[in-house]
Parts: C-alpha cells; sequence; structure tokens
C-alpha cells in the first residue's frame, strides 16, 4: 500500500507557474475511481466545449452562457468581442473619472463612498472582492451595500453613510430593473438623497440590461453612467462582468490582473486531462464524497480572515447551479449540494467538535493562502514563532484531526490573496460546478425554482393590499374577513398581523387563539 | 382532515404577553408525534431541572452548568449568588466610568473605540449582540473584533483603527488564557500598541478565569480592569456572562433587558408542557426532521439584516452542544445537526434555488421580526407598500413555496429586535439544545473532539521548528530532511513550503513533484 505521502504526491494538482494546487490525497477515492469515471468526464469536457462555443445552454431563457468569455474575449462569438473589451475598458476609465474627479458628486468634491444595491450575483460577487481585496482605509472610496428589502438594514447603512451621502456615488445593478430588492433599495436610496435636498441621478450609475426598465429610469433622470449588462451572463458567474468590474474599479481592485488569474486558471483547466485538471478534480471529489447525489455537504474553510465570505460565494453558485428538480432527460432527482463555512481556524472553536467526532454528513475543503502577509517585522508571540505559524499549525492539525477520524477532506493552496488569485480561484469553481453538473446530468445554468418564491410573494402582497382596504371599525377575526374578501383565513392572519405590528391604525385584539384574534381600524 | 389553518392554530407555541411564537404547522409530523415522544420529553424535562438544580453536567471538567443562572441568580446554589449580581452591576459600573471618562485612555480623552478579542464563544456571542443591537453611528464606543490568529486580519483591523488605537480599550476574553489566537492576538495588539508609544495595560481590561494565567499577566502589567470568568459557564452559552455583558455595556446595550428577555422565556420553557413549551417544541421538530439522528440540516433564515450573525452563533450553540461521537451509554452515535444559513430575502437570491428543487437534506427555520422598524414615515416604494411589506411578502412566500414541494419549515416571530427579545431568543435555543441532547441521550456541555485538532496543531509547530533549525545551505527534499530529523516527510513538506513562502531566507527549487522539490536557507 502507498504511503500517505506518496498519495500525497501521486494525486496532488499542482500549477507550478502560477503556485496553486490542490490536494485531495485525504479524500478516499479507490485507485480506480478516475478509471471509472472517464465516460463521465469525457462528456464533461465534451459539454464544456459545446458551453464555451457558444451552445444555447440556458435553454429555460434560450440564452448562451458566457462567463468564460469576460476574461477571454478571443473564444466569445465573434460579435460579442468588442463588447467585452469595452466594458472593461469603461469600468477603468470611469472609475478613473471618479478618483481624479472629472466624474464629480453634485455639490463638488470627489466621491469618497459607494453604495452598491443589488441582490444575489448582483450583491455576493461585489461582497467577496471587496472584503477580500479591498483595504477601506487606504480605498480611493468605502463601501456599503444594500442587499435586501429590510428597511431597517438600509437606513443602517444611510445612518452609517451620514452626511457623506453628499459623496457618495450608488451603483444600482439589476438586469432587468424589476428585481424587487433592488428596486425597493433604488427608492430607498433616493428618498434618502432628496431628504437632503439631492438629486439622486447625479450620484448615481445603473449596470443593467439593455432596452431593460432601469435603463429608462436612468436615461429619464439623467444619471451619470449606464453600464450594459450581458443577457449570456447569470447573476452567480457575473463578477467578472460590469456587475463586479464596475465596483471593482473604483475601489481600484486591479480588474485586468483579476480577469487574467481567472484566464490562466481557465487555460489549464480548459485543456488538461481530469487527473491534472484541477476543476475536473473538484468536481471528482464532489461526486465521489456524496455518491453523485449530494449526500455530503460541503464544508468551505479558508484560513485568511479575507475570504471569509468565499463560502457564502460559493453556497450561491453551487446550490443554485445544481440545485435542480430535474435530470436533463427528466427525470426526477433533485439533485445539489449545501454548502457552508466561514474561516479557520475560528470555526474551529465553532463547529468542528462536529465536523470530527458528529454525524459524517460532509467533506471540507480547507483552502490555505501560503504567504501570510504578515509585514517585513511579523510579532513573535513565542521566540522564533508567527501567529500565521499557528495559523498554519491549526490548518495542518485540523486536516489531520478530521482525517483521522475518516472525514474526508481537501486543501486548495494559493500563493498569496491578490487579484490574480482570488480571479483564479472564481474561475476553478466555476467550472467545477459546470463539470459537476455534467458529471450527475443536469443543467447547471438556469433557476426555475426561484419563481416559486417571488410568485407567492407576489401574491401575499395582494393579500394584505385587500386586507388592508378590507378592515373596518369593527373587530374581526382573521376567519371572518378572510370570508368576507375570500381570501384564505390564514394569510389573511398573517396579513393582519403585519398590519397590526407596522401600522398605528390598525388594532389586535388577542384571543385565546390566532383563529380568535380580532381586528379592526 | 383538518385545514392548514387548524393545524396552524393547533400547534402555535404562542406566549401573547411577549409577542413570541413559534409555528410549526408546516412542519409534518403526525398526530400522534408529541405523545408517542413522552417517554422522552420526560426526561428531558427531568434533566434540565437536575441541570438547573446544580448536578455536574459537564463530566470531563467536573462542572457545573450554569448559564441559566446568569439572569435568574435565585437558582443558582446560594454560594453563587451574589458573584453573579456583582458581575452584572459590576460590567455596568465600569461601561459608565468609561463612558463618562472616570477611566480614560492613558493620554487622556474618553475611549472611543472597543477591541474585543477572543474567539469560539468569546467571540461569537459579542459579535452577535454587536451587531443586532448597536448603531455604530450612536453607540459610545465602536466595536472590533480580533477572532482569529490571522495577522493580515488583524493588521486590517489595526489600519482600521488607525490613530484611534490611543483611545481603543482592548478586552481581552480568554478562561485560561491558555487559547492560542486570543494569546496571539493580545499580542498582536499589544505589540500595535507599543509601536505607538502605548502602554498596553493602560489600555486593555481582561475577562478571564480567577488565577489564570491571563489574570496573572493582567496583574502584572496593571490592566484597568479584571472581570471574573466563572468555570460553570461553556464558552458557547458566555453571551449572558461577563464574557458578553463587559463588551455589551460599554457599547450601552440595555444588559438588564437582555437578562430579563432570557429570564422571561426560561420561566415560561422551565414550566409548560411540552406542547405550549417553545424550547421543547424545537427540540422536537429537530427530532421529527432528522429522526433523532442528525439526517437533516437545520437552515437558519432571519428576515432581518441585524439577524445576519445569528446562523453563524447557532451553529456553534448547536454544533458543538450535539456534535458528538458516543452517547450517555457510550454507544458510538456520531450525533450532530448542521446549522447554516444567513437572511431572507437575500438567501432567496442564493440557495433557495436547491431548497426548494434539490436535494431535500434540510428543515428551515424561518425567523420574523413583526416591527419592521421601519421609522415614522417610511418610504412608500408603491402606492400604499413598504419595503417591510416586500420582506414580510419573501418570507411568506418561501414559507408556502418551500412547503409546497415537501420542504418542511417552522417560523419563529419575536416582536422586534431589541436586547429583550434578543435575549429570549437566545435562551430559547439555549435549552432547545439541551432538551434535544436529553431526547437523544447524549451530553451537551462538553467538547472532547476540539483537543484533537489543536493537539496535531502543537505537533505541527514542533515539526516547523525543528525543520527550520535543521535546513541548511545544501538544497535537500523533504524527505532527505524529514529522514535527517526523523520526521514524517509529509509533515517535512508541509512545514518547508510555510517556510518558503514566508521566510526570504529559505529557498525552494520545484520538482516535477513535491517528492523532488528541494529545499536549502
Amino acid at each position: 500500500m502507498a504511503s500517505l505521502f506518496q498519495r500525497y504526491c501521486q494525486h496532488l494538482v499542482r500549477y507550478e507557474d502560477m503556485g496553486i494546487s490542490l490536494d485531495v490525497s485525504r479524500m478516499n477515492f479507490g485507485d480506480d475511481f478516475l478509471t471509472s469515471m472517464q465516460a463521465k468526464t469525457d462528456k464533461a469536457l465534451k459539454d464544456m466545449k459545446a458551453l464555451e462555443g457558444g451552445a444555447i445552454a440556458n435553454p429555460d431563457e434560450k440564452r448562451m452562457v458566457g462567463h468564460y468569455w469576460l476574461r477571454n474575449p478571443e473564444l466569445a462569438p465573434a460579435e460579442l468581442r468588442d463588447g467585452i473589451r469595452k466594458d472593461i475598458q469603461d469600468s477603468k476609465e470611469f472609475a478613473e473619472r471618479v478618483h481624479d474627479g472629472r466624474v464629480k458628486a453634485e455639490r463638488g468634491g470627489k466621491f469618497t463612498r459607494i453604495l452598491v444595491i443589488g441582490i444575489g450575483g448582483s450583491a455576493l460577487g461585489p461582497q467577496l472582492v471587496a472584503d477580500a481585496l479591498v483595504d477601506p482605509w487606504t480605498a480611493p472610496v468605502r463601501t456599503h451595500f444594500f442587499d435586501n428589502t429590510d428597511p431597517n438594514g438600509m437606513q443602517r447603512v444611510l445612518s452609517e453613510v451620514g452626511d457623506d451621502l453628499a459623496s457618495t456615488l450608488t451603483i444600482v445593478i439589476s438586469k432587468s430593473g424589476g428585481t424587487a430588492e433592488t428596486r425597493n433599495g433604488m427608492l430607498e436610496a433616493k428618498a434618502a438623497y432628496e431628504k437632503r435636498g439631492l438629486d439622486f441621478g447625479k450620484h448615481a450609475v445603473a449596470v443593467t440590461g439593455v432596452d431593460s426598465k432601469l435603463e429608462g429610469t436612468a436615461r429619464k433622470e439623467g444619471w451619470l453612467h449606464i453600464f450594459p449588462m450581458t443577457d449570456w451572463v447569470g447573476g452567480r458567474t457575473s463578477v467578472m462582468s460590469t456587475v463586479g468590474l464596475v465596483p471593482a474599479a473604483l475601489q481600484r481592485v486591479d480588474i485586468d490582473r483579476f480577469l487574467a488569474g481567472a484566464a490562466a486558471m481557465d487555460e489549464l483547466t480548459r485543456s488538461l486531462p481530469p487527473a491534472q485538471n484541477l476543476s475536473m478534480m473538484l468536481a471528482l471529489m464532489w461526486y465521489h464524497a456524496g455518491g453523485g447525489k449530494g449526500a455530503k455537504d460541503m464544508v468551505i474553510l479558508p484560513y485568511k480572515d479575507r475570504l471569509v465570505l468565499l463560502s457564502k460565494y460559493l453556497q450561491q453558485l453551487v446550490m443554485e447551479s445544481l440545485g435542480k428538480t430535474l435530470d436533463l432527460d427528466g427525470n426526477v432527482v433533485h439533485q445539489g449540494i449545501a454548502v457552508y463555512g466561514n474561516k479557520g481556524s475560528t470555526d474551529q472553536h465553532a463547529y468542528v467538535q462536529q465536523l470530527r467526532d458528529g454525524v459524517n454528513n460532509f467533506f471540507a475543503t480547507l483552502v490555505e493562502v501560503r504567504d501570510a502577509q504578515d509585514g517585513d517585522h511579523p510579532v513573535q508571540v513565542e521566540s522564533g514563532v508567527t501567529s500565521a505559524d499557528y495559523l498554519q499549525g491549526f490548518l495542518r492539525g485540523t486536516r489531520r484531526a478530521l482525517f483521522e477520524n475518516g472525514r474526508e477532506n481537501m486543501t486548495l493552496s494559493i500563493p498569496k490573496l491578490d487579484a490574480f488569485n482570488l480571479g483564479a480561484v472564481i474561475a476553478a469553481f466555476e467550472r467545477a460546478v459546470g463539470f459537476y453538473a455534467s458529471l450527475v446530468n443536469i443543467n447547471a445554468y438556469h433557476q426555475p425554482g426561484v419563481e416559486a418564491g417571488k410568485k407567492a410573494a407576489g401574491e401575499f402582497l395582494k393579500v394584505l393590499a385587500s386586507v388592508k382596504a378590507g378592515l373596518n371599525s369593527t373587530s374581526r377575526t382573521a376567519g371572518e374577513i378572510g370570508t368576507a374578501l375570500s381570501i384564505d383565513p390564514e394569510d389573511a392572519l398573517h396579513s393582519l398581523m403585519h398590519l397590526a405590528a407596522n401600522d398605528s391604525a390598525v388594532k389586535r385584539f388577542a384571543g385565546s387563539s390566532p383563529a380568535e384574534d380580532r381586528f379592526s381600524l
């Protein structure tokens, strides 16, 4: 039997030029696993080639899926290439003009803050980039987000911005302009500017689809700039489109290096055979761990404070791509892989107890950043020992403690955390998700399940309006009000409870059970 | 068959006086489930009574488990009562003295920031409280954390604090003083103060066990204050001990109300029978969902930006408590429940696609805050409709969309987000965890698995030191160096890679595989 070190060397995927490696030696796949998967990996490589060649990979929306083109325009259909290059150039130029004051705030002076309004892919990518790569105290702007429709959360952000709102550039990101949370965020922001006597349009930029509703608003109100959002890039892979590039450039992230890192990873994972293909090995390990059915959760443990949002980013990328009812042949499969995690070694004090001893329903992906970026004269916490040595020690210790108890784990190592390497990591996982979808025969590029919740929310809002309009001075139960309005009594009750808590005109008289509660104006 | 509304009313756990309720109607337990669990729930109530009576519930450390006493000193053993009251009083008084400038920074002036150094329970509780309850722009101090041993992460915090370090009060939280991450954080902070010519001790407060190593350091260096940490409170339930109260009081959180909320929830969940007992119903639903074996993940979805850290807090509380190898009879059971989540409706754009359509390996807990806290004149995003209405709509929509696809979920509703209600929520989950541990016959109050990772980390640090000392000008492989030093070649390799990335004196010459890489000084 091979020693563990031999297994480590044999299976290590190592890109020496990039300094990136993936260690899968602590995943317990057998010697014949790769061979047994060959038909599937051949197909996955073929599917990816078709996708990169411009196939209609999102059949619901009849769209091509082109996020790989964003960092390699030469691969894109000829008619798209100039647009990709122009978007990159425009993002940089606009940022320069903001930084040197050619684009300035309504009342003069440079913009000192940006407020990014978006949700899902239009928030998670910019949030990851900001947290991983930007030092708020040296960046040309401080960055804030609206990523929900919680008014209290938005007020909190606005209070933090305070008087600086006059020098805050707001970036509204929405493909259609119809996403309710983002639309609401835009309106809340607009109201805040107007309350201070500021013209919202003179502080606003749109990132949106051509001819969208948001584009119409931006044109009408004379916003500072409108960046196009292409329809062949999905939200969860949009961080290298204008969605990610515009905020990144404004924060002076080196977006050329970001794209170059992704392109370099693409180049290798596009062409190398499975055993040397970092993305394919990730996908194969996911397949091995969960039996191709998502039986194990993916725990993401970056040993780096700045990568704490990586798990949240991958949660969307993986779960929205892979969590599907049907396979490509129409069989009901209920696929997916649950993803969670925060950071090491912090999480060792939170839930590694369970990972090591408890229910064995996961596999861990440790992320190592080799250069601790600890400055020239690191603090010695013991003679000759740094905090970074401890961080490395905890990573190695956890890897061992998990493995010794039969908990599978792998380690992705990158040389340092910068724009290039973050781009490479994102690209590696993007392609892994595409490969895995092929391995389990599902479509990774649509999200049919999201509509149901939105539709049900819309129905609830109609009920809410109807209940609000139907209230009068007679106190009635939810059942009585529901009957009068032809509304389900429980829907009526939830509407009434919400109104009673938020509208001082609505009175609630508690009964012995919800069915006995009475409500009136 | 009862209608859904009847099921809703029948099973709703509602505490009218508190305005708190738990809706379990969308969990598919049968009519006889509660009856079938009665022997187990009887035992759980009895176990809890013994615990609250001062039983030795943590046998590893031979300790009582007294977090319920923190908000109800009358329940505690007589000799502990005055200490509990004194800690609360001291936390408040110290905070007052900081706020009014009687305790001031070395160079004069009030403290304007606090830096909390802790990890695990000594970070997650204070972080949750700060994010949920404190408005940074109105609080008397701004709050920062060191919660890891990543030097780059710590430098980032220090850079953000900048010149304000001179008016920053650092709170070091560690029961023993031996937790490496916290010790390292303290030393990094100390170095930063000293670099600016500041006396660390004149800016430092300790929260630590009596006669601990940290207490010794604090006394020797003349720190501003030392708060005791009792040995009968575990880290993951320490937020209502000095660990949580000292930072909370400094941020002007109303800690009396925080404790009162927990006490009120305790009172009800201590005495009410299972069907009206919110904590027991939570535990029963966890049992129902996962078959008492953790077969389903717990997804926590608070529809409130300020509760985004709740899932992280519960991740520790639940997973460290329940993730155990052995049951109380010594059988190997590998228990636990995986916990993850962020916030709604944001997560609907991230992974609700998978929750609804994909692998059905979870149950969701939606958290509703009834009062949207949207100010007196909320923005109307449509005629008569607010952002808060949308937030409620998305909550209701997701609840429905999940249930319609057979995904179980429950909803915990609280009237508003304030100190009282956060205390109540924490208390509800603490007791639920204790009950669930009884239901599945495990000990919730120790964490034997955490040691393995620490031990392995310590061994790695020894190897690292040995490899560092053993390097010379001859370039050798990891195998050769390992053999010379009697060290496993893979351990040697990881040490060498770490040194090559962080110590400019160490050279690496890449070979065709890790076994062929050569290293020298």
